[in-house]
């Protein structure tokens, strides 16, 4: 499925987009759009019988390291409302390992850390309270806040990815962080793009890219302290991009009045992408490195990943994607559909 | 699932490893090798009964621009062994089209095709005859020399989808051509490698990597003209890289003696990685630009790139994939099947 009540209208001809931030070409295809068999997305039986995430089966994950509860509930026990505990299966984490003798190999130390985002068993954040997702936010900047205080490691990567499509093996909402001792490969590009940008013009390229967005055709909504907009050379079907209004570094430093403001915004967003047929997505925060100082230097944002479609060999083997809606029909869709 | 019958050894940490080629980070971590829900990957139905590729349905896709068939039997009809036919929903195509006004947009003019790789409803090229695999690969020899002549492009992208998590919509064994007037990014990003290796070293990079490798623990087997290893960086649990011995530029310049041994270490490798639950695989060609004239600088090669677990938020948003399975044991269940 690529969208069900969404009839694309057919460019004259494809399109090869660069993104203004990263090195990175996408196809614009309309033509695909057309294919008659795309990849189901995979449906998972529920798993609310075993779920470990519910409220009241605290024992079946590791012990928490930081909760919102209510007054007087125990550690470890039912009471909270967001909780964050580390992965089971991490990717990375913090003891003493070893020296390593290759330039090219570093010890994978770091965090690996799950936010089980609602004691219920809700799939989607989306239908969660605007207080609610202000909560799951607040818990995000304590732990990045927590990682840049403790000064050992270079950036928090935050991701929450929603369905099997997305990577998800659990369907209760959860998000992720993994904290590492390097800054990864598309933040670095970003962060040196800005900085370029910055040295030969004395402005904010992000700063530059939201006012220019919010005056094109990829617009999609803004409010008080937030700018939505669909990437010019987006790489997945209905991708969008939420900057803060206000040039704005990290996002652990985010105000609980601009907090309350891109919770209505997030949600916004993703209850829109629902009417497409529910597809599966993941949130990614790019966000400055804990060491970066120049606050002249990055504009943190939120991406929307959308994932109709199997990422195939092309993208895998080259870094091209091709994405069949272009985004000026996708903020289209997001501008007119409530 | 992982991999049936593939037991892990864990290592003591997690690695961050950097590939030598592209500056890409990769976790390798073999905790998560034990996530008890990895994403089951989705089984199409049989599509024999309304195959468009298979003989006798000619007229079912546009018509062919080149095939191996046997003497006397006509265009577009059947008789054929290897087809090759216009993409029906081709991400780019040759026409007349206005001139683009932005430099970070071109018009998406190129060709995609596709080639049916038997007339016969198999799904995997990995149970092909040696010589079958060997007419194959001649016919993307074809299209590739075809394509640099004619000069009007810079590269082509060959690719293989085999799966539905591999990105295939269609089960019938086919593959892709891409042909752009550009350079896509990680090629572009090995190029700018090598061509760094051979200004600073005066040799190929990648003959030294691939000399290196042969004496490592990520070796997997060699022929008279091929070398198979498992990369460091290995970004897919099972990835393996396949390389010319001698150190060549163009894989349409592989002689007819090279594509048989070539065909047999391919098929060698498919089968085995089939042992592993037959999983859904991408295979990448990469090979110099058509206008690419320093007969140094580049060596080319072809990825295989297993499709066992979803590729989730962190690799999108950042560059950085996660892999359970570290190479050097990849490399021993490859060397020790058979």
């Amino acid at each position: 499925m690529t969208a069900p009540g969404f009839i694309v209208r057919p460019l004259p001809h494809a399109e090869l987009r660069k993104d203004p931030l990263v090195d990175r070409w996408v196809i614009i295809s309309t033509e695909r759009a057309g294919r008659p068999i795309e990849t189901p997305t995979a449906k998972m039986p529920s798993q609310i019988e075993y779920c470990p995430f519910c409220e009241g089966r605290e024992a079946e994950t590791p012990d928490e390291l930081f909760a919102l509860r209510d007054p007087l509930t125990p550690i470890d026990g039912p009471g909270w409302r967001v909780r964050v505990v580390p992965n089971r299966y991490p990717a990375v984490r913090m003891r003493e390992v070893p020296t390593m003798t290759h330039a090219n190999c570093q010890p994978g130390i770091g965090s690996h850390e799950v936010f089980v985002e609602c004691p219920h068993h809700e799939r989607n954040i989306a239908y969660f309270s605007i207080d609610g997702i202000a909560e799951v936010l607040e818990s995000y900047q304590q732990r990045l806040a927590f990682w840049r205080a403790d000064g050992r490691l270079r950036y928090g990567q935050l991701f929450k990815n929603v369905g099997p499509s997305a990577g998800a093996s659990l369907e209760h909402s959860h998000a992720q962080l993994i904290v590492l001792p390097l800054v990864p490969r598309d933040v670095q590009a970003e962060l040196d793009a800005v900085h370029r940008h910055h040295h030969e013009t004395g402005r904010c390229l992000l700063c530059d890219l939201m006012q220019q967005e919010r005056r094109s055709e990829r617009f999609i909504l803004e409010s008080s302290a937030f700018t939505v907009f669909a990437p010019f050379a987006s790489r997945f079907s209905f991708e969008s991009w939420i900057f803060p209004n206000r040039h704005h570094v990290h996002f652990d430093e985010m105000t609980s009045e601009e907090r309350l403001d891109f919770a209505e915004v997030l949600r916004t967003m993703l209850r829109r992408l629902d009417l497409l047929g529910q597809p599966d997505f993941n949130l990614v925060l790019h966000t400055a490195p804990f060491d970066h100082v120049d606050e002249r230097d990055f504009h943190w944002h939120m991406e929307i990943l959308p994932r109709m479609t199997q990422a195939a060999g092309i993208e895998w083997g080259t870094g091209f994607a091709i994405n069949p809606i272009p985004p000026e029909q996708a903020a289209e869709f997001f501008r007119h559909s409530s």
